[in-house]
């Protein structure tokens, strides 16, 4: 039972199934009972449902992220919760960790809570098997699902994304533009974001005309001491580079450390571009020079879209942010 | 209506009814009925004892915490919710803001989910009047609250608290140790946890026979760069320090940046002491020395002993766990 079956037998599109679910008031009155007297004889009564006729809301909405000590998730989470204060609604956080199990049953448990909506924050909610996210959609059936910096096509799905790929695909061609030619990136772990990322990587690469090897492209999974001393072993085999990108700033702190120790001058010999614009960025010397995803504007244009969903507003269901180049001290 | 009528009425101690409520073995079948009683007699029927009697669990803690931007938050938020998972509890986690209003707000919401207990992490639960801290009190006549870095004296309150006022203390008198006599102090918000350091600090400089002016100690509430310009503009205006200690990491991390731009050799000439043992303390040059509060311990401690709680065995209230100096570049 779900908002197809409604559209289906009421005769209407699954906009206006969801217009009325989310009590939009341009839907004529006559339209509005026959959804209304369809989702009556399907038994079909969602939170949505109740709150788009003002009854039963708790002003609670759900936020899910994977881990709460990812300098990213954990700022991006207080953004949104700061903003949903402002407008009144409270915040229940899951920290779902990364397997698809927990990760479904937190949902399963965000439901039970009737809470209005859910927040999914991060990349690692979008999995790359298709029947994994079938989940998300069956929540999406019955309550708006926000997610940020992933994207799935349902009408009541929508998506705030930073263009990650663009940001990594302009880093490498500027940085190329500066005569670099020995490329090296760095992710942490596998994620759509990470990928998107790495992509940009390997088109701007052969956009500038520049080889890709299989070298250029390093998985970095623990702490800045394990990677710095990982870079320096590549180093005493012999691999030298000229450019590092990473996935995340915790890298490009592990990038300055590998290179003061193996002497080499930052950025006159090797430039480093982080990714973030975090806390970390301040921290090293010389500062780092990183990509800012925003992820204040990310996180506060998903709560404000949110807002305009509960108040009955038709919105698009993606919004892409562009990323800056923040140019500091490890980076032109 | 709460457990001291439940305890006045029965005339049995507050500690068997806790017992009772938590489900102990040690309790007679006749002081159990007798509580039991009264509890119907009253209508007390809180979360727990549905919960001891095992009906209608629903598995699942409430984590409150001020602000999950915080680095050590996030963390202990983590090490919480990891440690929760292994033992089949799921965690619903509210990010409360500082002020009194919210943290009552989001505990009365924790408490009409019906969760199990409630963890308040972060020492800025404990108020300063006494009567700000009724609403705990009152909770804890419901079910178990565990504080983490706080302390209030209650039968169902659990506190594991690290010694912070110990740990300064300690760290100023290894320092004065190696002949420094100019000491600094600073700390980004009034907390209790504050509190304890700075009164460590100021004890500690008396013990150390070395004066405190009101130059002493500095709230410094910004971030890295604005901490690093007022102590650069202190610096301009003649005062001299040769041992700065923090209560967190990013302020000693803005003292790194300071001595750097006035020209100052640490440690040589300066001293530096972070707070926390966070990622922030391997980014800098040189990597901070810190005091770690061991926030992993802290967080596991915590959750085990809620397990033994609900378990029905009875536990100390209140836990405390000694802090580490950590030795890395800023100071001996």
């Amino acid at each position: 039972m779900n908002i197809y079956d409604v559209s289906k037998k009421a005769g209407v599109s699954i906009a206006t199934v969801s217009r009325v679910l989310n009590g939009n008031q341009n839907v004529s009155d006559k339209t509005k009972n026959k959804v209304l007297t369809v989702m009556e004889e399907l038994g079909y009564t969602p939170n949505v449902f109740a709150r788009g006729l003002g009854l039963n809301t708790m002003h609670t909405i759900g936020i899910m992220c994977s881990d709460s000590s990812d300098t990213f998730l954990a700022n991006a989470v207080y953004y949104i919760e700061q903003a949903l204060r402002k407008n009144g609604y409270e915040a229940f956080l899951c920290c779902t960790g990364y397997e698809l199990e927990n990760k479904k049953k937190y949902l399963r448990l965000l439901l039970s809570k009737r809470v209005d909506a859910v927040i999914m924050v991060g990349s690692q909610y979008l999995e790359s098997a298709k029947q994994d996210n079938e989940y998300i959609i069956a929540a999406a059936n019955k309550l708006p699902v926000m997610m940020i910096n992933g994207y799935l096509s349902h009408p009541n799905i929508y998506c705030t994304l930073c263009d990650d790929y663009q940001a990594v695909f302009d880093a490498v061609c500027r940085l190329a533009g500066h005569g670099r030619k020995r490329f090296l990136f760095l992710y942490r772990f596998d994620s759509s974001s990470s990928r998107n990322k790495r992509k940009g990587f390997c088109d701007g690469l052969e956009h500038a005309g520049l080889s890709l090897s299989e070298d250029s492209v390093r998985l970095c999974s623990e702490g800045i001491p394990e990677t710095r001393d990982f870079l320096l072993s590549l180093f005493e085999k012999g691999c030298s580079y000229d450019a590092i990108l990473t996935a995340e700033d915790s890298l490009a702190v592990a990038a300055v450390k590998f290179a003061g120790a193996a002497g080499i001058r930052i950025p006159e010999e090797l430039e480093i571009v982080g990714y973030n614009n975090s806390l970390l960025c301040m921290c090293t010397e010389p500062e780092l020079s990183t990509l800012d995803n925003h992820v204040e504007t990310l996180s506060i244009t998903t709560v404000n879209t949110l807002m305009r969903i509960l108040q009955g507003a038709d919105v698009p269901n993606k919004t892409t942010i562009s990323n800056d180049f923040i140019v500091r001290g490890t980076a032109y």
